[in-house]
């Protein structure tokens, strides 16, 4: 049966594009039986990545049916494929924490603490010595330009700094124009529904006991977020009662300024404003000034105000 | 404060050599605040290898006391230091399954499929271009032997039929010759008390809510066991009812014929059974044919049929 290759659940750029690069590694390491597929659709600022580089959406599953996987971009089972305890995991290649991650026999696992998953892919085609075709290196800088911010995120490392300006000359782009316009994609907030801005990209984190939904929606300009605050925040509501989440925090990102506004449905509202030492407004807005990473500046501090 | 590398619980020689060949990896990248260190003493096997090649056996902790810790050769909880939940792990090199492994933040873990954790660093080191020198490819060499039983055992990969002869040669060893006498200096039942051979070499694993103890000691001959099996039968069931075991198998390998026998106390003698597809003889020993390692012939067949 056929390998399958997926990142995690609403797949953002850097999921959808890791599961296409390490196939292709995979293909160059002899080992052809594989299809990167998704947990999901491509977002507007993946389309944008795919369409510009003329490459296919993977198909989406919704399980793997007992095949074989190999995991890019997620290791915890709450953001992978339903059915998982039904299939051997090969191997992981992630740059997020471990959590939820038992296997029943010795497996390959690369992880590195760098800023997108597709900049370890890179450094093992590097240490194999395997080609890197241009659309390979412009899929593997749109997943590492998506996961940060084009350099601008602090889970930005000395890696990123390096090899994008490299894959962007392999790719045939210009880093800065390219980049922009992949992000500005992302940010149409017109063509997203509310349930698309809440959930789009969202994730479940056990924190304290408590199960913890965390969104990120990026956009240029949060005064588009503000005017549709209440149908925003209805979504938040029906989603959480829903799915059982104790708490949903949507992260509203700025991408031009690097600041962020939350807003939050459930219990353990306090919890956030101890995370982050503000205070939720007369708007109820919670003001996240230099936030952009989930991953590196939001998740820590609320797991730590859940677990104190 | 210094960063401390170390080992599983009850270390063996791979455990206690991968520790000192990371920190020296660690040292030639330029991180030079790092210690190796072990949670126990080497055993007579271990000893034998560190007094060939005038090596000192690392000082050893029973706690970590909040300082950084990389692990190699181990990432679960509770074959790990006990107070780990309050040090950060920097990193993880592992050749084991997953399980019991969480983390707050991204890390660095190298893990794969092979036959010791000492040749996943020796990959590293190749490709690092770093400088191994016969001391640390005389430590590598004797965790890869200890490991894999001299490339006997199945856990034995191409790497290993690759690496073992090359360390040999820059260590200055015959491999066969200096790799026999390794193993024959831990089989020598006659200066290990009856704890130092069901627990010298123990782990534990949970298996369907069950905590599962298990042992492994190296013999040139059986019958040096069954001698003294009275005596070791009453340290398993001492240790199961001191520490809540609920399940303690002994496995005794006959290093030279690459046979096991298994001795055990406990609920679940059933589950060995069914697991091994034999029955405990009217002396109370169950034949393992063939079997040798524990991680490949004992754990995965007991785990299945502990969650059947």
């Amino acid at each position: 049966m056929t390998t399958l290759i997926f990142g995690h659940q609403n797949p953002d750029t850097d999921a959808i594009t890791s599961a296409i690069t390490w196939a292709e590694f995979q293909r160059q390491s002899g080992n052809t039986d594989v299809e990167a597929v998704a947990l999901g659709t491509p977002n507007d600022e993946t389309k944008f990545a795919l369409d510009t580089f003329k490459t296919q959406a993977p198909r989406v599953i919704d399980a793997a049916n007992g095949a074989d996987v190999m995991l890019v971009d997620h290791n915890e089972a709450q953001q992978s494929v339903a059915d998982r305890k039904d299939s051997t995991i090969v191997s992981v290649v992630d740059h997020h924490r471990f959590a939820n991650f038992e296997t029943a026999a010795p497996l390959f696992i690369r992880a590195e603490p760098v800023g997108s998953c597709n900049s370890i892919i890179y450094k093992m085609y590097k240490e194999n010595g395997f080609e890197i075709t241009p659309q390979i290196a412009a899929l593997m800088l749109s997943g590492a330009i998506s996961d940060t911010l084009l350099l601008k995120s602090p889970t930005t490392t000395d890696l990123e700094r390096e090899i994008l300006p490299e894959l962007a000359k392999i790719a045939g782009v210009d880093l800065q124009e390219y980049g922009l316009n992949m992000l500005k994609a992302g940010t149409n907030l017109a063509a997203k529904s509310d349930l698309d801005i809440t959930e789009g990209d969202a994730k479940s984190f056990d924190m304290g006991g408590k199960t913890v939904r965390i969104g990120q929606v990026n956009v240029v300009d949060l005064e588009e977020i503000y005017a549709r605050q209440a149908d925003i925040e209805a979504s938040l509501k029906a989603e959480s009662e829903r799915n059982g989440y104790d708490l949903f925090l949507l992260v509203a990102t700025d991408i031009l300024n690097s600041n962020s506004t939350g807003l939050a449905f459930g219990e353990g509202k306090d919890k956030l404003e101890a995370a982050f030492g503000g205070k939720f407004d007369a708007d109820d807005r919670l003001a996240l000034p230099g936030v952009v990473s989930r991953k590196k500046q939001v998740v820590p501090p609320l797991q730590k105000a859940f677990e104190a």
